[in-house]
C-alpha cells in the first residue's frame, strides 16, 4: 500500500556530515492517492436536494450576489444575461448551473516531484493540513504567535508525514514577517522544504500574482501556466458577498488556469439560516456564483466546491465543530457538488478545544469520519487545527495525521477474493482452535490491520512503568523525531537561486506593511 | 426533544430535609428513543453479502459447531436435523437460517417505569453502558479494582443521563463481593437506584435464574414471564464453541421469554480469521447457530445479533479499537443482521487507551460514528469504557455520554418543512447581514443545534482564567454534579422490601466464592 524513498539529504553537507547522513538516512513512507472503493453516504433525498437546488436559484434571480468594488466583474455579469443593480448581481434560473458546466469534474494538481502530484475530484480524497491560524501551541511553550519559523516546521512536518498528500497553504500565519512579504517566505517554503503540492496566497491578486510567478520558475514557464500547479482557498463573505480582494486573487488564479476552491465561510446562525436546510441553500447559492463567476473569467479553470460551515453555540456565539448539525451540512453539500459534477472541498480536523485533549479528538474524528463516508475530494484543516482554527498545534498535527491513515484504509474497502474469504483458515482452525498461527494469519496479517505510528497499546504495567504518557505527550515526542529525521528533498540549485532572487527582489521593492 | 421530570425525593428525608430537597429539586432530562430518520451505510455490496452468507452455510454443515458439556444441547439439535458427531454438531445447509425465522424482528424490553421502557430493533438505536470491567479510573484516584461502591455510581450517573436509554448490566466488576453473590447486589442496584431497563447475570444458569426471580419480585411473576424485562449478555467462545455456562443462561432466559444477545467475542486475527470477510464469515455462522439454538429452547424468544469484534496489534498481540476493520466489520455484519430481520448489537465508546485522553476519544468516536451508520439497534459499552474494556473510567462515562447527544440528532435527520428552508430568513437578511437577530433565527436558536453539557466552547481567555481545564478536569466536575443532583427513583416500599429479603436470602443460602 505505500512506496518509500530514501530522503534526500541537503546538498551542502560535507563530507563527514555526507557520511553521517548515510548511516541515519531515513526512509519515508509515503501512502498513494486516495480512491473510494466504497460507497458515498447519501443523507438527504432526491425530493429534499431538488428543493434546495430550486430554492438556491430563487436566492440567485430574486435576491441576488453583490460583488463589491468590482466593476469588472460587474461588467462580466451584466454580458453574461444578469440584471445587474448597482453592485448587485441577480442571476436568473439556471444561467449559473449552466455556466459551472465548462468547469472541469476532476483535474491533476501537479508537484515538483511528480510522484506527489494530485488528482482532485471523482472518487479521490486529498489531504492537506491545517490552513490560517495566527496563533501556535505545543506542549512545552503553550500558546503564543506563531512566526514563520513555526511555519518551516509545519511544513517539514507535513512532509513527513506517510498519509498527507499535500502541503496545504497557510499552515499558521507567520506573524514575525511584515503583512505584504508573507506570502513570499510562505510559498518559498512550500516549494523548497518540501516536494508536494501547495497552495498559493489569496490576501491580494498581486500576492496572487506572486505566487503564479514564483511557480513559473519552480516549474518552468510554460508548465506553469499550461497546468494547475497551485489550488488555493477563495472564501465568500457569507452571506452572498463577493469582495474585491478575494475575487481579485480568483482572477489571477482563473486566468492563468490555477485552481481555486470557491468556499462558503460560514457560522451557522449567523452568516446563514440557523436551519441544515436554509444553510444548504444558501451555500449552494454562493458555490453557483462563485463558480460561475471563475468560468466567466477562464472557461475551463478548474475550480473545487467547497463548503467550511460550523454552527454555533448560541449562549456565546462561539462556533462549535464536529457537531451533528455540521456534519449534516457536509453531506448534503456533498452530495449537492456530486450532482454538479464537481470536486467537492468540506471537512478536517476541526475542533473548537483548546487543548489536544478528548474534546478535541471527539471533534476531529467527527468530522473526519463524515469527510470521508460524505464525499470530501480536498480535504483542508486534514491535521493540525486547534481552537476553532486560532491555533495550529505542533501535537494535534501528527496526532490527527496519524488518524488520516484510518481513512486510506476504509476508503479502500473490503477485498473480497478467495485469500480474503479465509475459509482455509476457518477449516484449518476448527471449532476452539486459535488462528494466530495459522497459514492464513501469517501470510496476511502484516498487511491485513491499519499500524498507528502513535497510539499506544502496550500492556498497562509497561505503559505506567514507561511514564503513564497521554496522546499529547506521545505526540510530542514524535514531533521532535520527525524533525530530527527531517532531510529537505533535492531542488535544481539553479532553482532554488533564483527563487530566493525572486523573494529578495520583491521584498526590496516594498516597505514593511504590518496591517 | 426531550421530556422532563422531577427527580423523586428519598422517602426517609424529614420535614426539614424535605424542604431543602424541594428547593434543591433537580430536573432530570430524558431524551426520547433513537428512531433513525436516516439511511444506513452499506458498505458491502450485494455480492459480497450473498458469499459470506453461502460461506457461512458451508461452516456449518462442513466444519460444524461445538456444543461443550451439553447433553441437551446435542439432543435439541439433533431433533432439528443437525448431524451430531460428539460434541459436533454440523447444521445443514439452510437448517439454522429457517430456526432463526421465529425470531422476532424488534421486542419491547419494558422498564419498571413505562416511560423507559424500550423498543430493540427496526430503526432503533437504544444505548446501554459499559460492561464488564474488573477495574475503575478516575483522575482522583487513578486505576483500582472495582467494588460494590464504583458499581452503585455508575448505575446513578446512568441514571442521570440524558441521552442513555438503559441502565446496562456488569457496569464494572465489584471485586469487592463474592463471585458466587455479586450478580444479586447488581440486580438489586439496577432494580433500585434506577428506573431505566437492565440486564441480568450470565455467569451461570443459577445466576440467570436469580436474575428471573427477582423481575418477578419488580414486575409482578404474571407480567415478568410473559414479557421481556431483561436483555442479557451472551458471549460466543469463538471460534464456534457454545459453552454450557452461557447455554444454560441462554436457556433459562429463552425458556422464560426474557432477550438475549447472541454475541461472538472476537479480536481479529486470534480468535477468527486476519480478513475482514473471513471474520464475518465466521461470525454469521457462530450467530445463526446461538440464534437457532435460542429458538429451539422456545420459538419466538427475543434476541439480537451480536457482534464484539476488534482488530489486533500484530506486534503485541494487544486488542485494538475504533480502527478502520473493526468499522469495516460492523458495518458488514449489520447488514447481514438486517438481512435476517433481525436486532442488531455492536459498537460502543471502544477505545484502548489507558486515559480518556485523544486516543480514547478519536477511537470512542471512530466506534460511535460506525455504530450510527451501521445500523446498531442496541448499543453496549455506549459510555464509559477505557483500556480495552478492562476499566471502567467515570470522567469517561460522562465524557462519552455527552457525545451520545450528537447520535440522538444525527439520527433525527434533517427537517426539510417550508421553516427549515429559511427561505425567508435569506430574504431578510439580504447579501452581507447578518443572521443572528432574524426572526427565523429568533424562532429556532433553541433548538437549531445539539447542546454540549460537558464541552469547552469559551474564549480563550475566559478558559484560561479558569484554570485552562481539559476535558478530563471538566468531566471530573461533571461526576460530582450530577452525583450531588442524583435521587434515586421511587420503589414501593413492598416490592424494595421483598427485593431486599430475597437477596439477603439467597446470600445466606451460600458459602461464599471468591474463584
Amino acid at each position: 500500500m505505500s512506496d518509500t524513498a530514501v530522503a534526500g539529504r541537503r546538498g551542502r553537507s560535507g563530507g563527514g556530515a555526507a557520511r553521517r547522513a548515510e548511516r541515519t538516512a531515513v526512509h519515508i513512507d509515503k501512502a498513494p492517492a486516495i480512491t473510494r472503493a466504497i460507497p458515498n453516504f447519501e443523507l438527504l433525498s432526491e425530493d429534499v436536494l431538488a428543493t434546495i437546488e430550486a430554492n438556491a436559484e430563487t436566492v440567485l434571480e430574486e435576491i441576488g450576489v453583490n460583488f463589491v468594488n468590482n466593476p469588472a466583474a460587474l461588467d462580466r455579469w451584466r454580458e453574461a444575461g444578469a440584471d445587474v443593480q448597482g453592485e448587485r448581481v441577480h442571476i436568473p434560473r439556471g444561467l449559473a448551473r449552466r455556466l459551472c458546466e465548462t468547469a472541469p469534474s476532476s483535474f491533476i494538481q501537479h508537484a515538483r516531484n511528480p510522484a506527489n502530484s494530485v488528482e482532485i475530484g471523482g472518487k479521490g480524497l486529498v489531504l492537506a493540513p491545517v490552513y490560517g491560524p495566527p496563533f501556535v501551541r505545543d506542549a512545552e511553550g503553550g500558546r503564543r504567535y506563531a512566526t514563520m519559523e513555526d511555519f518551516r516546521t509545519f511544513v517539514k512536518l507535513g512532509h513527513m508525514s506517510k498519509w498527507l498528500h499535500h502541503s496545504g497553504g497557510t499552515v499558521c500565519e507567520p506573524t514575525d514577517v511584515p503583512v505584504n512579504k508573507r506570502h513570499l517566505d510562505m510559498i518559498h517554503a512550500h516549494m523548497t522544504l518540501t516536494d508536494k503540492p501547495f497552495m498559493g496566497s489569496v490576501t491580494e491578486p498581486s500576492r496572487a500574482q506572486d505566487s503564479v510567478d514564483m511557480c513559473k520558475i519552480l516549474f518552468g514557464e510554460e508548465f506553469a501556466t499550461t497546468n494547475t500547479v497551485m489550488t488555493s482557498l477563495i472564501n465568500i463573505n457569507s452571506p452572498l458577498t463577493f469582495d474585491d480582494t478575494m475575487m481579485g486573487a480568483l482572477e489571477v488564479y482563473a486566468a492563468n488556469m490555477q485552481a481555486t476552491i470557491i468556499s462558503p465561510f460560514i457560522v451557522g446562525g449567523a452568516m446563514a439560516p440557523v436551519s441544515v436546510m436554509g444553510t444548504l441553500t444558501q451555500v449552494l447559492a454562493e458555490v453557483l456564483a462563485g463558480i460561475a463567476y471563475a468560468q466567466l473569467v477562464r472557461p475551463g479553470a478548474p475550480v473545487i466546491f467547497g463548503a467550511f460551515v460550523t454552527s454555533i453555540d448560541m449562549n456565546s456565539g462561539a462556533p462549535t465543530f464536529g457537531t451533528p448539525e455540521a456534519s449534516q451540512i457536509l453531506y448534503g453539500a456533498g452530495q449537492l457538488a456530486r450532482r454538479m459534477n464537481l470536486p467537492f472541498r468540506s471537512g478536517g480536523g476541526l475542533c473548537g478545544s483548546k487543548l489536544p485533549d478528548a474534546q478535541a479528538a471527539y471533534e476531529t474524528a467527527n468530522t473526519l469520519n463524515a469527510a470521508l463516508l460524505g464525499g470530501v475530494n480536498f480535504m483542508l484543516h486534514a491535521c493540525g487545527w486547534l481552537e476553532g482554527g486560532l491555533v495550529s498545534s505542533f501535537e494535534k498535527f501528527v496526532m490527527d495525521a496519524d488518524q488520516l491513515g484510518t481513512l486510506h484504509k476504509m476508503a479502500a474497502g473490503v477485498a473480497a477474493d478467495e485469500n480474503a474469504q479465509g475459509m482455509d483458515a476457518i477449516r484449518e482452525v476448527g471449532p476452539g482452535g486459535h488462528y494466530l498461527g495459522c497459514a492464513h494469519t501469517q501470510a496476511n496479517f502484516k498487511t491485513a490491520f491499519w499500524k498507528s505510528d502513535l497510539l499506544d497499546y502496550k500492556p498497562f504495567e509497561t505503559w505506567d512503568e514507561e511514564g503513564a504518557r497521554d496522546t499529547q505527550t506521545l505526540a510530542s515526542a514524535r514531533v521532535a523525531k520527525l524533525l530530527e529525521q527531517y532531510r529537505a528533498p533535492d531542488l535544481d540549485p539553479a532553482i532554488a537561486e533564483a527563487l530566493a532572487a525572486f523573494v529578495a527582489g520583491r521584498k526590496a521593492a516594498m516597505p514593511d506593511a504590518f496591517m
